[in-house]
């Protein structure tokens, strides 16, 4: 393959790794993959995007909810809000780890907050807070946070004949929003934890039911095996709870968060898949040296 | 637009008007559609293929049910296989419209006899059944009982940057065996009822639960939202159960069937749809007029 693909990817292993895969998969032997099988699958916060101080869905929720208290105060002593407000560091921890009580009683207050609200009313909430809610550290608006490095990555799939789908434990309808103008896929390539709608006078209304499992640890197969009839060839994540599937795929990319200076540097919520890419040869990208360019053209962190 | 494309189509009032709408949508105008919008649905059963003297899937499922009452007799006299070896004029009359009581009975004992089955397993049963058992009247294998002018619109819409997706109130893993071959289209862009499966070890293992709701009626929408994001730009149908669907279109099409000759005619189940179409311009295909070939080349019933 010549130079021109993946060019934030600085020469090292990790390149070597991902490069030799399409090699193998591409041609005649014991590992081609038929062209209908070519399905891969990324985690998005922490593998596409930046997820600290929180996954940036965590932002567009809690500052509605900041107004919903305003106008109402005696939520500030229920639950979820009292934690958040309180910044319980136990709750904190729990969303880090995507905690399946904790994510569950944040989709329940989710819920409630946008009952009745349609999808595109959503879809209008979410582009009003991508062009103007910066991450707080680092003064830059979130959709200018997703990784450079992945983009290439997923062009070198395209190019490839794989189909690529986004596969996370945040919400489907949120990451919907803006997958075609930041991934450039479609909104059907787009798995996550989502509600239920109901078909009603034409309209989608969302109700409270989750539809299926929570999109995290074997969720993420699941949802994976609902949506496309297979398991991924090619998986990315970063965090314990992308262990199943990256487990699921032929080809498994961990990405470490290992570069303070131009992202974060974190472990938390990531050592068992740092143990299980050790166990199971994995690929490891280290931000730090196997990424010479982080963002997309507009940062300069 | 070429004499090319639908070669299988008459020219009439249903081609001229399917020609006109890819004229709209894909010209600037009022009717213009993004292509990130274009997407179309088709009902399977009586949509795309025969659907008479029951839908294929059944043919497929009652198969094993009457092997298993073969080797344990006792469920003979057990729901649903009673009404089925009895030939319960109310239980077929539920199949045919297919009434979520009937429906749900199905899928349950569905459920139990394929319980633990991989989807490895499910397919060679699938693709085995595809190559040996025929439909009784016509004699001819049901994957050779595909319509060819369906297949032609098919071809239309992805050159004109349409996505294709299959939304049936039958099986999902059922037709995603055979999507591929027959429609040409991915595993992914098929849409049914469908199991919540697990992930275990490594594999996928369906469970007893649908995942969301039945894929009939309102259910349709429903599904198609989920999966895509979306609800379609171009949906196709046949009957009562359609209706939802085709009414969340821009444009529906209608297939009546009141070929006699080369299959069957026959409106029940399908009289509310068709009153829909008069009261909002549908366009509704007479198989007997309108189209010139009804299967694929390899029928001549």
């Amino acid at each position: 393959m010549s130079g021109q693909v993946l060019p934030s990817w600085n020469e090292g292993d990790a390149r070597r790794a991902v490069l030799d895969f399409f090699d193998r998969v591409t041609s005649e032997g014991p590992d081609f993959v038929p062209v209908a099988d070519r399905v891969a699958a990324f985690d998005n916060d922490g593998t596409l995007w930046v997820e600290q101080p929180l996954p940036p869905q965590f932002d567009f929720v809690f500052r509605r909810w900041a107004q919903e208290i305003k106008a109402d105060p005696s939520m500030a002593s229920q639950q979820p809000y009292k934690a958040i407000i309180e910044k319980d560091p136990a709750f904190f921890a729990g969303v880090a780890t995507q905690d399946p009580p904790v994510i569950k009683s944040l989709l329940k207050a989710f819920a409630r907050s946008w009952a009745g609200t349609s999808p595109a009313e959503f879809e209008a909430q979410v582009n009003e807070w991508l062009v103007t809610v910066e991450q707080p550290q680092l003064g830059v608006l979130y959709k200018d946070l997703v990784y450079q490095p992945m983009l290439e990555l997923f062009d070198l799939l395209k190019a490839n004949e794989f189909r690529v789908f986004v596969c996370s434990g945040g919400g489907r309808d949120f990451m919907r929003v803006f997958a075609e103008a930041t991934w450039g896929i479609y909104k059907e390539n787009v798995i996550g934890t989502a509600a239920e709608y109901t078909y009603v006078d034409g309209g989608m209304v969302p109700g409270e039911q989750v539809l299926g499992s929570l999109d995290l640890g074997p969720g993420k197969p699941e949802h994976i095996f609902a949506q496309t009839g297979r398991l991924p060839v090619f998986a990315g994540g970063n965090a314990d709870v992308d262990i199943e599937m990256l487990e699921s795929a032929k080809f498994a990319l961990l990405v470490d968060h290992d570069d303070a200076d131009r992202e974060f540097a974190y472990t938390a919520s990531a050592e068992a898949s740092v143990a299980k890419a050790a166990e199971l040869g994995w690929t490891v990208v280290s931000m730090k040296d196997d990424w010479n360019t982080i963002y997309g053209t507009l940062v300069d962190a």
